[in-house]
């Protein structure tokens, strides 16, 4: 029996989890600033509730639950893993309507699956911080959180990231101008989204692949290297859709200019994504030396309605925990003590009559408020520090006799190696001290 | 469609969340005092992994995934739901053997999956909260175990419950001299176990449909019935390991009193506990107003090598998250700080030229260390005020042409209704003083 994870997951050990942990303490405190409230939502969700809402390559990527007790030998799925935290949040909106804020802000962070190639940065389990804000068509929505994911990025000390913003209008106005025929649209974005990994004869190629003649799929791609604005103004007057797309995304540009995003903001006209919920601007951020973003999101106004019979306008962005943390790993960019232990300090065992005294001495170092191990039995003091410097245990007490006999408890520095004799009741406020908190 | 979760699953709106973190703040808070690290495993686990792991009642109750792709038609599964975090953390400490220190103390918090039939304060998606002590047979573990769940229902505000403790081979000991079958003793415990549920005689019939004579099924039932220690010793005084059995529940008892647990401790030679990997101490804890236990856990030193192949001893605790916050819930011992909404102050939209300036002010608020909402648009203040209101937020920021002209900005607070105009600078101060922060 193998006793690794699952293919495309991951074991997180105490280090791991302390860097997940410190992004995810910076990703809430910020959305949290940004009037963003949490919410989350059940793992998997009634199968209906997942098919069709992620275009043709998502169908294939859910993983689907078995039905249970009579039912299993039918093989029939009834149930399915959580593939976004999007479609999830649509379902709440409609279900709970009448208790959610006119506008709902809500942020998530959980995990979804996918059953995706493994790639560097890529796994079938990956956790999402999303925020989303809901009930409105205001471009002030797209700039607060755009403005919120960049303080995110600027707090965990990101440097060289770049916002790329589009408009699904834009790109739709672009594949007709080029003579894309329409049902062939979504298709062509699922192509035109891969022009990062694939490049641009790559993307030609599977444009012809599904169906678009090779002078359009080409004219296609000579589109989007028009100037924004004035180029693409230029090329689509007739159009009034486009014109109205290349207004908001120009004014979204202005206006989160003097906020946290500054000058990373860069229309992107072959931006496309893969989701096909999107209906408006589409949004991801890069860094250099990630081949994915960092996250991206967008504005999906029609989802709410595939719940809930009418549209309630809607935008999001998600932040992809784990390619964070790759990049920041890779590059140094953790503070020193996140990668500190998790004790400070560890009271041994002198022999088997002493035991319960350690554990009392345990408890009152814990009420002034360190994090104490107690060495489990009663072995030889070398083996006990030596454990204490395994797990990178600062401080080591020792209740010898003739520490005991004088109210007295032994204390050893393992970094220093430096060994003192305390008075038991200012043992807790030393080792503070001495770790300056 | 339905919008609703799947059944035996829920939602968590933002006051929901603030609860399940404070609790869960409080748990992790004292888990690390105690020595325990974080650890996290995949939602799912090969499906080999999990079977046969959890007794004859447990494999009915694993959710488990269809493989993908082509092998999708065949409706087989290969990757099953977590059920527990007791049988993953084996798994990784046979994985990682030689990185983990010798005694490997972690905590996990996480969600599992059990098919069961939903009831109160049990639920299909639930978290469990683990410590759990590796590498030793020491006592001291089951004491600190015991010590530290005591302490994290202490700091939450709980007075009256009661922790139970057993021990399996005093349970084997018992059945035996009842004179139940060995074969048969797998499934007693399974009926045992269910004596707060359906009582004496429910257990007697349970017993008798498992094979076991109605005799011996109420001379089982009495056995229990004996004074401990001295009663039991008297009765199994033949019988080595029961012996030792409670000298080690009188061992760990006398431990504890002088900590966390004080004199909650209760010896109950009927608690059997459902989990088949159990192999020594069994503990539960109780609260009067609650059917289930508010968690539990033992030791179970075989489970290990079952992945590793040489047995490396363990003994752990679970805390049920849902029953914790369902019985907080209903006697009201939240703080009143929990259930506050999570937003400081709402920034008003005076017109739609006055945008980029509300954004500013939002900004600058946030900075100051407020958490901050924008209204997305320009609408009638008294709207804006109501929205406020509507998401209980204490302050509303008002950008009026007058105020502007004087450097100025309007503050109301919505709890007193009181208005009043502040320096722009001096607003963030303003607010987080009124706010006693």
């Amino acid at each position: 029996m193998t006793t690794k994870p699952p293919s495309g997951t991951r074991d997180f050990l105490p280090d791991d989890i302390r860097r997940r942990e410190h992004v995810i303490g910076v990703v809430r405190d910020v959305y949290e600033k940004y009037g963003f409230e949490p919410l989350e939502t059940p793992a998997f969700e009634n199968i209906e509730t997942l098919l069709g809402k992620y275009g043709e390559e998502g169908n294939k990527l859910i993983f689907k639950i078995l039905k249970r007790g009579e039912h299993e030998h039918t093989g029939e799925a009834d149930l399915a893993l959580r593939y976004d935290l999007t479609v999830p949040l649509a379902r709440v909106v409609a279900q709970y309507q009448n208790e959610l804020p006119r506008f709902f802000k809500r942020y998530q962070i959980q995990p979804v699956w996918r059953a995706d190639r493994p790639a560097r940065g890529r796994f079938r389990e990956f956790y999402q911080c999303d925020i989303d804000a809901l009930g409105t068509t205001s471009l002030l929505v797209e700039v607060e959180i755009l403005s919120a994911v960049s303080e995110v990025l600027q707090r965990l000390g990101f440097r060289d990231f770049i916002v790329r913003l589009n408009h699904r209008e834009l790109l739709g106005a672009l594949l007709k101008a080029a003579g894309v025929p329409p049902p062939l649209h979504e298709g062509a974005l699922v192509a035109i989204d891969k022009l990062d990994k694939v490049g641009r004869e790559g993307v030609e190629k599977e444009l012809t692949a599904r169906g678009i003649p090779a002078e359009v799929a080409a004219s296609c791609l000579d589109l989007f290297g028009l100037e924004f604005p004035e180029g693409m103004r230029a090329k689509l007057r007739d159009d009034e859709r486009a014109l109205y797309a290349i207004g908001q995304l120009d004014e979204i540009r202005t206006m989160a200019a003097t906020m946290a995003p500054g000058s990373r903001i860069q229309i992107d006209p072959s931006l496309a994504r893969g989701l096909s919920y999107y209906t408006g601007t589409i949004m991801e951020i890069n860094v250099p030396d990630l081949a994915g973003s960092l996250g991206g999101g967008g504005r999906y106004d029609g989802l709410v309605g595939m719940f809930l019979g009418r549209d309630v306008p809607a935008c999001g962005f998600s932040l992809g925990l784990e390619r964070i943390v790759v990049v920041m790993t890779e590059r140094s960019m953790f503070p020193a003590d996140v990668a500190a232990g998790g004790v400070d300090a560890l009271v041994t065992i002198w022999n088997h009559e002493t035991r319960a005294e350690s554990l009392a001495l345990a408890a009152e170092l814990r009420t002034s408020g360190l994090r104490v191990d107690v060495y489990p039995e009663a072995d030889k003091l070398g083996k006990q520090f030596k454990y204490a410097s395994a797990r990178q245990v600062p401080f080591v007490a020792i209740l010898g006799e003739d520490e005991r006999a004088r109210g007295e408890v032994g204390l050893k520095d393992l970094r220093s190696g430096e060994q003192t004799s305390v008075r038991r009741h200012e043992l807790g406020a030393t080792i503070r001290a001495r770790l300056q908190r």
